[in-house]
């Protein structure tokens, strides 16, 4: 095992109609929130009405701003760093899924600089203060309730980039269930991929020569996650299954899973990032087109790592390494199909001829490349060209 | 899943060599520390004299109070409560396993009160605050380094009760899995059993209906407490070993793996807690001769639950549940017995006498009594009868 160090500041408020306490769980943090959120759904839903009269009923009054997207833009994100700034609130509420948290934690740095909000991006500068955040999530995925991760899309660049930042940890997390029941089955699926990709990424660039705790908890997210989905595509109000999905997905980026493992890379983010920042994917669904290609293509180099994989995760019993390995991707790939995230560029409609544009694309954007370490074409190639 | 609230203050500062680290954590929590200590072995190791120079060349004045026993007694609290009284001192540190820990936690709650310290713990009064603790584990068992409990014997009474409490979360936990190197065979056989003991009182008690992430994490842990364990009686200086059972002792008991199941007892801790008050055995040495027993009382009643125990942790496959739960538990047992934890009062000495009367001992001594809950001569006898 590694060095580390471990401190998570954020509290977690988990139940089916937790969402009532927002405003009990938010009065410490000021009188005046911004509230954060995507498109219309939550208004649809009846939540956007849950949540300010909560806020209010504890005498906090809201500043309105909807309309982060999937893929949080750069331009939206300094809209509300003006009105923040503008209307002088305490904190933000954001109320959505990765992409809405994420453009709250991005306002919650920029409210209080005067630096341009891209330049901690590019790590020119360093985040050292945020407004205080509490979110209510809607749809389980990014882990971001739980994590100091920040991910912003720079339009004009097409840069998609992220930024760990102490300062981002959301003060509280409401975490309720029977929100996440109206999100889509393909929506769902999505978020399964993504809920992959942060356990895969640091189960396969671990630096740890042993470490049978990490592997056991990460395996036990996977399976968990296989589990739950599987039940909520019969039934999409299976409370069980959502609420172990929604605590999977927060547990697969709490840095719980990957205490100890000195991991320092993030392969599947940075082949996936340029895609969805590209094409205006769904990460998730990024992340399931990648996911499976990218494992193809190490599976020689890490061999007994994608056996235990296919053993532990999916049942494969097999004495030979490379059959293992080979067929616990096909089991992935083939779950992946069976709840409907995408495992082919051109399943999502992306053309061979797509494809080779995104590679010199992905050149280009990546994040690696603005922090003077750029990656080779064949890095993004090699796997772009096995998930055509 | 079961609702729950989840908040963990405590940092963790984890690696070879962290203890070091000591004065530069501590620093933030005052100038002047009572350092809590057990017996001689700190001193014989190096370590009381590395803990204090860390502490003063942070600028902390230390006040020494060394003495604290496996099982905690209230004596040697109420002398720790009167000393961090008199010297006003602004924090604690503790340095040792989780009786040490618990000692300092009793100590933080007395010191900010003038009611009588066992008053908490019979929940006649309830823990509104405690001094700051920074704890640096040499024992890996109990959790208590990221929990909020407290266990404490009352040797005039023989009750030896536990108290939880969110006050007492230390603030920082330093874990240097380098300072385990020395904890012998037997020591760790027994906190291995008492890592078990706070996985299953979980894994046998949630009233959740379904709950596989909860399943799979505890999973994880037991296996990865037996496999570096079983490296540990190879070699005691295997620090892969000795973090990775380091960080098992943590996660046991630190809500991580308790979130969500919606338990609320602990069987394990009710027929244990009695055995050690009344015999001075190490708690874990308990534990590995009441888990074995106590698993064969439940086995009918919880045959699914002891089967997937014995699929999941011990590999045994079998299509009867039934055989598998009792090959679990012969598993289980022979493990034990393996790495030298005792599975029978016999083999501590403990004849057939003794335990007749240490089932009334338990009926007038336990802690469910005390609150009101008396608990009947069948819930010892039947397990103590069947650990003879």
């Amino acid at each position: 095992m590694k060095d580390f160090e471990w401190s998570v500041p954020t509290r977690i408020v988990f139940g089916n109609g937790a969402v009532d306490r927002l405003g009990d769980e938010a009065k410490p943090y000021g009188k005046k929130a911004m509230l954060v959120y995507g498109q219309s759904s939550i208004k649809n839903t009846g939540l956007y009405d849950r949540v300010r009269s909560s806020l209010q009923n504890a005498g906090i009054a809201v500043v309105d701003f909807g309309g982060a997207k999937s893929n949080p833009i750069l331009g939206h994100v300094n809209k509300g760093i003006e009105l923040a700034k503008g209307e002088r609130v305490d904190f933000l509420v954001a109320v959505g899924g990765g992409s809405v948290i994420d453009t709250a934690k991005a306002i919650a740095i920029g409210a209080l600089t005067d630096r341009d909000i891209w330049d901690f991006f590019t790590f020119k500068a360093l985040v050292e203060k945020a407004l205080p955040i509490v979110t209510v999530v809607t749809i389980p995925a990014s882990g971001s309730e739980m994590n100091e991760n920040v991910v912003v899309t720079n339009e004009q660049t097409c840069e998609k980039f992220g930024l760990p930042a102490a300062a981002v940890y959301p003060r509280v997390s409401i975490m309720d269930p029977s929100l996440t029941f109206t999100v889509s089955k393909p929506y769902t699926a999505y978020s399964a991929a993504d809920i992959f990709s942060h356990v895969l990424d640091a189960y396969f660039t671990s630096t740890a020569d042993w470490s049978p705790l990490q592997d056991g908890l990460a395996e036990a997210v996977l399976k968990a996650v296989i589990r739950s989905v599987d039940r909520i595509m019969v039934n999409p109000e299976d409370y069980n299954a959502r609420s172990t999905m929604m605590w999977c997905a927060t547990w697969a980026l709490n840095r719980s899973i990957h205490s100890g493992l000195g991991y320092t890379d993030t392969p599947l983010h940075n082949l996936e990032h340029p895609v969805s920042a590209a094409c205006d994917l769904p990460h998730g669904a990024g992340m399931s087109i990648i996911i499976p290609a990218w494992l193809d293509s190490i599976s020689r180099q890490q061999l007994s790592r994608c056996a235990g994989l296919a053993h532990n995760v999916f049942g494969i019993i097999c004495d030979d390494d490379a059959e293992a390995a080979s067929r616990g991707i096909a089991a992935l790939k083939d779950w992946f199909d069976s709840i409907g995230a995408p495992t082919s560029f051109s399943a999502v409609g992306i053309s061979a001829v797509a494809v080779e544009n995104l590679i010199e694309t992905a050149c280009e954007t990546n994040q690696l490349r603005a922090m003077g370490m750029p990656l080779p074409r064949e890095y993004f190639a090699g796997v772009y060209n096995l998930a055509r």
